[in-house]
């Protein structure tokens, strides 16, 4: 078994790493070599005991000439399609957002299909491909409106995927993520950031702001369900998707009141006065904007799974990356 | 007011150009300068008695580098789309497909927004934009989930065209044609030629083939209505449609049966007895993926019309085509 995975370096990326070399199979076969790309050197993860797998790590921009040819000759079984800009970063600049999110994956589905091999191909779409007005709950019928540039190129590599895969050029399946928390690491600007902020800061006994109202709900899976995700995505019997490719992942539609007495619950009542509630037009602006409850039947369906309740993320949260202590 | 049509050697693209020769006036202006571009130079309409509106015709591929430099030269104020390979070009050729049909469209999008005017672009996307399965009528909600190339490219281009107007780098305007029936010329070896072929030739006098059963249904407009979908895309207040740029265009959703006894109605019972029945399952295959009935609600809110029924569709072929003549 021969993995690729573009994107390594990201937080998805190196959790995918780590469990798929912590398993040491993808599909029930012996992983035998993995190739981590990003734009920066991934980091070979540390396996305590040593792993027989040969990594190659590589430090690439996906839209450049020849990004993809360690790829083509590495010849893999999966590939992981994790590689993109963020959503806020494709918004200030229009054109590295299509050359990076739409041309580099572009690149990747033509590299597949010249290079006379039919891998798995695993793309990581986002709930971001829907845009407002929505329904209660958005079911997989619903049309593709995004509105922002990020939403409108991962609907377009949806697209490409589906078209491609009809084709038999690749055997692809787009997974539309949910918004993971809790992201570890420190605070960033993106609009979204404070979702995992209100959690972790205060879990790890630091001040938090939210800048929305306890009202506003949103949909929401932990890190280790999108590695969950992935994998699962890896193995599933392609015949069982049919031509509609692109699914919306399963995960919780949960308030922002609803999250901070999850928080309460699970780490008591401390961490839960350590946050700040200073409202802001602007971030609530953008919010609004974004989906809040899905219908994923499809995905359950074909038995992707996810947390239930925020309890469990939160405590996956204090397990993976608190070592079980919380302040 | 200055226009640009490309793909204007086509069916609606030539009488797209009569009709606003015809009117000299676009949304209330002065028609002063018109673009035609098209693969094959297109024709310059002769107009009794002259015309004041200076003509420029250019034969270009649209992918191949400086294609439109004429047009940012030019800064037209309203664009019309229409240059595209066919669904079934696009789908014995993969690479010409996505080269002509996204990468000419994405080329235009970049000259538009790169050459410093904002024009109204009215881009001529596809209900092959869905695919099967379908409910009993497609609403305005339903999702893009195309079974061709064509479809796919269409859908990546309406993505791009919301996302560049929600960006205010155009002012752009998507519109899914209906299949036009009654094309006039030759038949034709499209999998959907027979929806014109089995009116056309026997109200020309000749025999025609059924490929399908007489309970196909399907989508449908004339050529005449889909000129005047374009001409009131160009003039319609952008506040009006909202970030949701592209529009299912009205029609009527007909079978094959009804068709047919519209020819009797319209022209006699002779038309009728020269089509041939001939199933054949490779046609059939393919229509069955096709949509059949759509609630266009927004384009009907939003002033567009088309005919109510295939009646008067067939009459507008005998006025514009046979000038009024059956035989």
């Amino acid at each position: 078994m021969k993995i690729a995975i573009t994107g390594a370096a990201g937080l998805i990326g190196r959790k995918l790493t780590e469990r798929l070399v912590a398993d040491g199979t993808l599909n029930g076969r012996p992983i035998a070599h993995m190739l981590l790309m990003d734009i920066l050197e991934p980091a070979v993860p540390e396996v305590a005991g040593g792993s027989d797998i040969v990594f190659d790590t590589q430090a690439v921009d996906i839209s450049a000439q020849g990004a993809y040819d360690r790829l083509a000759s590495l010849k893999p079984d999966v590939v992981f399609h994790l590689a993109a800009i963020v959503s806020g970063e494709a918004e200030l600049d229009f054109d590295k957002g299509y050359r990076i999110n739409l041309d580099g994956t572009r690149a990747l589905y033509d590299t597949v299909r010249q290079g006379g091999f039919n891998p798995r191909l695993v793309f990581t779409s986002s709930i971001a491909v829907f845009g407002a007005p929505f329904p209660d709950a958005i079911d997989d019928d619903f049309h593709s409106t995004p509105l922002t540039s990020y939403g409108a190129q991962k609907a377009m590599g949806e697209l490409m995927l589906s078209d491609l895969t009809r084709k038999g050029m690749l055997d692809g399946i787009g997974i539309r993520l949910p918004t993971i928390v809790v992201r570890p690491g420190k605070p960033n600007k993106a609009a979204s950031g404070f979702f995992s902020g209100i959690l972790r800061e205060p879990l790890m006994g630091q001040r938090a702001v939210c800048p929305v109202s306890a009202d506003v709900m949103h949909w929401m899976a932990s890190p280790r369900s999108a590695v969950g995700f992935l994998i699962h995505a890896a193995g599933l019997d392609g015949a069982r998707i049919g031509p509609r490719r692109n699914l919306t992942m399963p995960g919780i539609a949960v308030t922002v009141g609803e999250m901070v007495e999850s928080l309460g619950r699970v780490a008591g009542s401390e961490p839960v006065n350590r946050i700040d509630w200073e409202p802001d037009e602007f971030i609530s602006g953008i919010v609004a904007g974004w989906p809040r409850n899905f219908d994923a039947a499809r995905a359950a369906e074909l038995g992707f799974t996810a947390e239930q309740d925020m309890d469990s993320i939160i405590r996956v949260f204090i397990e993976d990356e608190l070592d079980g202590t919380t302040h």
